[in-house]
């Protein structure tokens, strides 16, 4: 049981300065008016979980990886908040529904994969960039670890779909960046690990898969990969939000021909 | 009551491709693969909403007023994302509490303000740009009638401070970009007619309003103007939560000595 | 703004007892030892919002309107529950959603109606019990005033189906019990006034409606109409999401032939 | 990957008839009409999850542990539900946050402990109700993994307190109804483990452990333990809404004297 003083909090994010005519909002060491007008949302995320502003190549690899994230249709979360806009409740309650729906099988598989590649290479890492080699070794075990649990490997194919043409363009942002590191090279040799694995089929890097290595080679901690898919999708949230909003639909329901009574009947 | 069959969904916003060999993401007509590494997130997130593409001045001015929005300290949202990190929740719920706290009162005043703004302007928008006279004139009567109501114009006075750093920065860039339109003017002659009613003492517009007067004019509906704090807001939340993580609290919670019982006591 | 020092709070509530050997919790000055074993849930409900224990009639009553409220098959909130354990989220995050969900269309309409009552009945009962013909009057009033606003009156209609049980069945516990009151009698006036405008046609009292009125001649706050359906239906929402995850959907979501695409093709 | 048709779903709990005149919900086998005025919510939060009405000793040892529950103060959930009030946000949304805020160390326990309960008797329980020296022996098991974890025994101790109230009162009530069983004595004997191994020194049941165990012996899944926490808890979150909005605070938020700034200066 900690012994902390739960009344104090200590914080290096942000100090806010009130005094007399002075206001002013620190962030991470830069003044928020000196910030406004010269960064873009890209810098101020990487700023805000880093504490230091990225290169430009690293901000265009980071605005990449938000735009690809930002939007896939009707999918689960989109369809909980236009339920929400359907039933009346506010737009801040549906991005908030859309959010938490995100769980561990739902968009939390890149934390998974993320955490998993930083542990396996955190030994070689120690001592250097890890060759191919190194990262080929791990890459088998991965994939004998996931057949012997009888579990997909996280991060690799696209329920329904084929391929995702999504992770392939974000990679090539990154080579073309120069931030395509150990995780993209680490995340590639898992690809062709599968794929010798089923003899040849591949099974492709998906767009959680995409965002676990993009992230980890940019100098994110693996605790905040799924923070690359939760803020660009809120956008998608309220966009679909005011879309059912405006479309009037007052009560988004299942159709009783879409439910099927397995129960018992009236006991009486 | 509205009889449209439920079951069936219609949206503008995305098209999912999947057929043979061909995958693709259409957002508002244009392909994924085409955005992912051109655009910045202020871009596909202006796109999302409106339909087209933003011009440079049009997307760098979005960026200013997101990354304005970004961070506060730990202030009431994201006190409360760190007390979900405290208990052992997940980081998903943790932002989605953050986003869903925003509320009528905190946060919710630049919708109102914009909501407002869009209904008094109406009427004369409909025959050209208003002039400043036209704005002069629905100021005052927008400060008279929160006077008469004795009520708050929402979107000005900053609770606990002075003044805002970040208002005016933001509208220095809008005025830069040329972003600076109709709404920035009206939301300057709203802050001239408080101080008029306050016989000049100033009450400076905040972040809240200067985000209604910027969406606004770079063509936003006023349903979406909560967005453009919730979306960065939830950078902040994850930041919050991983730091509060890593300082592993265990349990926030008020000491017994900030809580007076005011009830009956032991009737026993 | 309010002056009030936010870090000092005052409840009436419960005061938790911790000195030397003596633990105790008091709930509205009762000692909750002496209350666990000889009370009622209903009856907890009672005292924590009223302040009182209630009489045996009153329990049986309330028993009665969260019995009638607990269920309602997969209905918009607990579909969603269902997607939520579907995508691997957790129950409290399921319950939190489904709670959420109720909004002002859903779930919401009968705090509207109990509002609306209290507010019509205020000035008659400053003068005693109003007889039935002040009733009758302030019936007929709300039925012009929703007309005239071409809007329905709360509480009363069942979207999708000729009559609810539910109500009903409530009522006449109510009669049973004695706890029919001004409230529960203004409730039929209003549905007389609505049938006598409709040329004879009724549109019956629903869920919404009966809680809002039982719940006021129990003595609740308005404010708390909501309550009676939330509290139960979180075990609604339980069983769903248990029920759900029990058959292992993985992955619930709208099948592509539900939506339809009808936004700009691709531009090229 | 599941074949399953996302778009059908089958459930056994409930039947919603609406047939020309005929209206009327079935639950679990039973018709609501007869069920309202005859059944406590006891009884039916049991009928829900089970699928048969619970006998009367049973819906009592259910009660008691509701009541129990229902109350424990500004405790970190109902501090959260204050302060969604206190920022202008809806019942609903406050409930939903307290309910969300119980994660894996907050109110989660109970789950974990039931879950190792019930997983340590699987194996003898096949063989019939174990007697007291297998539960002695499992009960030393489970001490000895946790001390090998460096961790604690789930639903043991009490954070910031000395004893619980309430976790012996809802056992005398278990004892008194005749519901006290296997899980209830195994509970004791870890009880009893803990001690020996701390030299004598008890750690005693708390109110995760009492509701882990009771609703074991009341045939409960274990996957549904925290829901005879969060049910109950929802009428507090209502309750402490409600004063805290009463109060009309406007605005809690943490003090700047409680904050200290450990991060970077103004590196301007």
């Amino acid at each position: 049981m900690a012994t902390r003083d739960m009344a104090s909090w200590e914080t290096a994010i942000c100090k806010v300065i009130s005094e007399g005519d002075t206001e002013e909002i620190i962030v991470r060491g830069h003044r928020m008016s000196d910030l406004i007008g010269k960064t873009s949302f890209a810098d101020m995320m990487f700023l805000m979980l880093q504490g230091r502003l990225p290169s430009p190549p690293e901000s265009r690899t980071l605005d990449a990886l938000l735009v690809a994230s930002i939007e896939h249709g009707i999918a689960p979360p989109s369809m909980i908040a236009r339920c929400y806009a359907s039933y009346g409740t506010s737009i801040q309650a549906a991005i908030g529904a859309g959010v938490t729906a995100f769980g561990d099988r739902m968009g939390g598989l890149g934390e998974q994969m993320a955490r998993m590649m930083v542990e396996r290479l955190a030994p070689h890492r120690a001592k250097g960039v890890p060759p191919d080699a190194i990262l080929k070794q791990e890459a088998d075990a991965i994939v004998a670890d996931a057949a012997k649990r009888k579990d997909r490997v996280p991060g690799y194919g696209i329920p329904l779909h084929a391929t995702d043409p999504r992770a392939p363009r974000v990679l090539d942002v990154a080579r073309r960046e120069g931030t395509y590191g150990v995780y993209c090279r680490f995340g590639m040799e898992i690809e062709a690990a599968i794929a010798r694995a089923r003899g040849g089929r591949p099974v492709p890097m998906n767009l959680d898969g995409v965002g676990a290595v993009i992230a980890l080679d940019l100098g994110f901690d693996w605790r905040a990969t799924r923070l690359f898919l939760i803020t660009p999708r809120t956008v998608s949230f309220a966009t679909h939000y005011l879309e059912e909003q405006a479309q009037d639909t007052t009560w988004r329901h299942l159709p009783a021909s879409q439910i099927t009574y397995i129960g018992k009947e009236d006991l009486g």
